[in-house]
């Protein structure tokens, strides 16, 4: 049986403050095979950043290009102005090297995602329950009362979309969470839908 | 959230001799949240069996009576004598109970079982390749070479029922499929379809 096979794609989305970007980053550091896509944005680099490393940094006309090429697999325009989005030619080369490659998107973008790469596997993360929503979005104490209404409304809104989703993982101890993630990618490569098992069992006995 | 919840059914099928009976106990030292169902049958019991335990040792007039019933998720009648089944409430009250609850059992009985219980999650275990299946059996040297051509065809029989399993685990080594059965479990109990989160969630905001 071959060793070299494609990566997964995972999509993980969730309301702010759930601690979606910290889960990510201790996984890709516990996992050397998992990448994180490059966003392409149309937004300036900030001191320190590189191009191709940070994002793609793209002219507005060239983002517009890419966008009427269908070379995103998903993008949004944010506040009226800076676009961002997930090239599809990186995230396909990483895959197609057997790369695992993590997307973190907002639930419009995994559903994109989930239509253009039907095989992505789409996981949910969120806090223990709603009150610990808002004590969170609370406890950042940046926000005022009426900003952190607005977020948690959104967060709700969020919610109401887990059942497009394949998991669900309700990050409470950042370890069990960690762990849960590392589960599903494990678990996802046992899937029988991704397993060329049968067809070389066919090829074999076909000998 | 609520912390209890009703188990996992699994089933566990495969060709004979890729190892099941040894992943499945090597996961049940590990796991004490798994139990075995305890099977029905028509034989008598050997020396040190006892009902309750290794079997509900049954009448063939006793065991009929549940199948008409319909008191067993599968039952089978071999070699034109004796009946082997497991019983339904057995199963159920261990995963009401919140263990995880493991069936060995053939390709027939796989269906069946996933016919009566949708949410069980079929697990096909085999060996690396067809050639090592054909080694394995002739490496038990308990057959002759026609015994062993037979039961080749039935494994391969049994392979092409892939399709119909949600996860194929291949036995190469030992510890490494038994943490992909640990990780499909941990897997499944995050799946959305078995996620209580967005009920409890609006049960929540509409306090």
């Amino acid at each position: 049986m071959k060793e070299q096979r494609n990566g997964l794609l995972l999509v993980v989305s969730g309301p702010s403050g759930v601690g979606k970007g910290t889960l990510v980053k201790a996984l890709m550091e516990r996992n050397s095979r998992i990448k994180t896509s490059v966003s392409a944005t149309t937004r300036a680099p900030r001191p320190g950043e590189i191009d191709g490393i940070h994002y793609f940094f793209k002219t507005e006309e060239e983002f517009k290009g890419m966008v009427d090429r269908g070379e995103f697999l998903e993008y949004i325009h944010v506040f009226g102005s800076k676009y961002y989005g997930t090239p599809r030619t990186f995230v396909e080369q990483q895959l197609s090297e057997g790369y695992d490659v993590i997307l973190e998107i907002d639930v419009q973008g995994a559903m994109k995602v989930k239509q253009a790469f039907p095989d992505a596997v789409l996981i949910f993360i969120t806090a223990p329950s709603m009150s610990e929503i808002k004590s969170r979005l609370i406890g950042r104490g940046t926000e005022t009362m009426e900003q952190v209404e607005k977020r948690f409304a959104t967060a709700f809104e969020e919610i109401k979309m887990i059942p497009h989703y394949d998991y669900v993982v309700v990050n409470d101890m950042i370890d069990k969470a960690v762990h849960h993630l590392e589960a599903i990618l494990e678990a996802e490569r046992c899937r029988t839908g991704r397993s060329a098992y049968l067809t070389e069992a066919i090829e074999e006995i076909g000998r």
